[in-house]
């Protein structure tokens, strides 16, 4: 692989004029918490965010990660939601500046309107959306279709990577040009990693790499599979995956870590942006949450800008042990103690609140609780109710965690 | 009211130049019976036709009485080719030729996107769709939307009608206007026969009848309510009706009635256009289906042109007795009996067969049985296996009906 990395923080704007530039974006999760009447909304706004910032960045287009809805059949509530938010933003005036070359019937294969909708002339598409599905929003069902169908159908997203069969499977890229620059994008909806696993074991995954001027091309794939792992087949090594990719977008791990990563033995980027709304209180989440800017040069040079959502609820995670609590230790005193611990967490949140005015300020909360004796231990209910106004998720502020005597884990 | 009507087929061009072309169809039912292997895309195939017909025809707008779909949750795969065949059909070049005069924001309040598709600037909308919903698509669930709240959302139709208190009604018209031509076009979506009734009664159902040129609109209003009575409340009388209107149509009814009746003491016309596709097997639904091509003229002079749907499944019901048996008639010479009946049912249902392309031709076949003794029933799945291949419904053919002794009804 011969691509190039640009430090910095690629914002020279005299090099972007020339570059093709792509939102990378992942699990956004629609839907998540939904009927929470504190956090119903939540994803929704974040992804609104994600619109805003393509449309301020002007990027040619957005390319999602998969998991776009938090459940495989939405509520109707959340696919109109969903709907209308894309119609605000996907369609515009802005000219369409780059071409794609790859022939549709092909990629489009299994849509119901088999062509990119920038191109359908009865449509004006200002910034299109790219999207690959995820482990929560694969097809299912009579047809096997899934939700990105439906949003296929309505002109409001490209879905593709669909994968036709379980036991040969091959990529064929979108080709894309702008300028002088030559994109091919390989796309992997996820399917089980077990069985992505003894696919790529059995060498029956292949990718379809252009051939003509086979080394101008810049190669980036977007899968969403298992990148840690998690036992020995269920997940997807980076060494599975071709060296002759340039840049790999890993959806479906929720912590960001946008900011490309080299791999030394496979010479290429992997860019893993991560959830834009926390679906489990867990320390990966906790991160601040961002999309990344790809920004695509000619002769493969590339740079990644990160750009931090404003809109993600604060959510502050600590640990606490009462293992040292005596076994006459009140309930009362031992609430006390943790809510102080809580009162501290949620004056931590606030340096979380960033003045984005649709940003929901009110903290999730989670303190961890390390305990010997069920004496140690207080009702989580009872206790949520002290902090009903002052969190958004009071009913599971306390997690405990029980611990044999002396073996107090360090975090 | 002084609207004229024309007698004949309408079918004179010269007249027609001048006209506003409405298509009137409605009870597609999306989805019915769409696990039957046989039935499964019947009414697809025929909601395309009808919009075939709204091309050929060139109308101005389709307007739907409700029922477009079956399941009030329609599956996913059905959503997905309800989608595909609109985006098929709305858009186009062919020019807009009317104009809506009423405040988008005031009719489609309730809307994601408070606009008629057509004016969307991002959209070329060639053939629009209007919609209200009937008792099978109907709001429910979270946030109280309905599947046309999607396809509106997705700019596919124009959903208008929806109810927004239940206490007091207030219809607000459409206002459309072509040429020298006014119409004011009100919709009342479905909502319980009892509970309509009960606020007509009371007089808190009213119509904003647009009061600039009172005289020159032509009202046209169309609703979703049972117009057979089934008991005292429970379907709404053609007197309720304010008689102001020149024109109602009247969605729900499976039967097709789609050539206008005059009401002489409301000095309105109904025209009942019935469902496209048999969801039940009642002589109701054997009838020629057919849409009305409404033909709006000056001086509040129409007509309705009867379009027969050449799409329909052949639906054939006849009726036996077999009350005169002897106790001592073999199940097999029943069985033989009812079979040279179906065969002879089988053999009507070819009159049926219209030519067109998309029809499917297995005949859905019905014989409803009247017997006294237990002795001259057989079993309905044994015998349905003698057709398995020779009708659409084996499993349903037969329907004994058990009749008191001398009590044979006259049919
Ligand atoms: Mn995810
Ligand atoms: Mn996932
Ligand atoms: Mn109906
Ligand atoms: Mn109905």
């Amino acid at each position: 692989m011969d691509s190039g990395h640009l430090g910095g923080d690629g914002r020279d704007r005299g090099m972007s004029e020339d570059s093709f530039n792509i939102l990378l974006a992942t699990d956004i999760h629609l839907g998540f918490a939904e009927r929470d009447p504190i956090r119903g909304n939540d994803s929704f706004i974040t992804f609104k965010e994600i619109l805003d910032i393509g449309l301020r960045e002007e990027v040619d287009f957005i390319l999602l990660g998969g998991d776009l809805f938090h459940e495989n059949k939405p509520s109707r509530q959340c696919l109109q939601k969903c709907m209308d938010i894309l119609r605000q933003y996907v369609f515009g005036p802005k000219p369409i500046e780059f071409e794609f070359l790859s022939d549709p019937e092909e990629i489009f294969k299994t849509a119901a309107v088999k062509t990119v909708n920038y191109e359908d002339e009865n449509l004006n598409i200002g910034m299109p959306i790219f999207s690959i599905h995820g482990n929560h929003d694969d097809p299912a069902g009579l047809g096997q279709f899934c939700s990105l169908d439906l949003l296929s159908t309505a002109a409001l997203v490209n879905y593709f990577g669909k994968i036709e069969s379980l036991k040969e499977i091959h990529v064929r890229p979108l080709l894309f040009r702008k300028g002088e620059i030559s994109l091919a994008l390989f796309g992997l909806s996820a399917i089980k990693d077990d069985r992505l696993h003894r696919l790529f074991s059995e060498s029956k995954v292949t990718f379809m790499r252009p051939q003509e001027d086979k080394e101008s091309w810049f190669n980036l794939l977007v899968l969403h599979q298992n990148r840690v792992a998690h036992g020995p087949k269920n997940h997807i090594p980076e060494s599975f995956l071709p060296k002759f990719m340039n840049l790999v977008f890993w959806g479906h791990e929720h912590e960001c870590l946008v900011k490309e990563e080299y791999n030394q033995l496979q010479d290429f980027y992997v860019s893993q942006p991560g959830s834009s709304v926390a679906t489990s209180l867990v320390p990966g989440e906790m991160k601040q949450k961002a999309v990344g800017i790809l920004r695509l040069h000619k002769n493969k040079v590339f740079e990644i800008e990160e750009v931090p959502l404003k809109t993600v609820r604060p959510l502050i995670i600590g640990n606490l042990s009462v293992t040292g609590l005596s076994e006459d230790t009140s309930e009362e005193e031992i609430s006390d103690l943790i809510a102080e611990e809580i009162n501290n967490l949620i004056e931590m949140s606030k340096n979380k609140v960033t003045g984005h005015p649709d940003q929901p300020t009110l903290p999730l909360v989670r303190l961890n609780i390390e305990y010997e004796l069920e004496s140690q231990m207080i009702s989580t209910t009872l206790f949520g109710r002290r902090f009903q106004d002052l969190v958004a998720n009071p009913s599971d502020i306390l997690k405990f965690k029980k611990v044999l005597p002396g073996k107090q884990s360090k975090e």
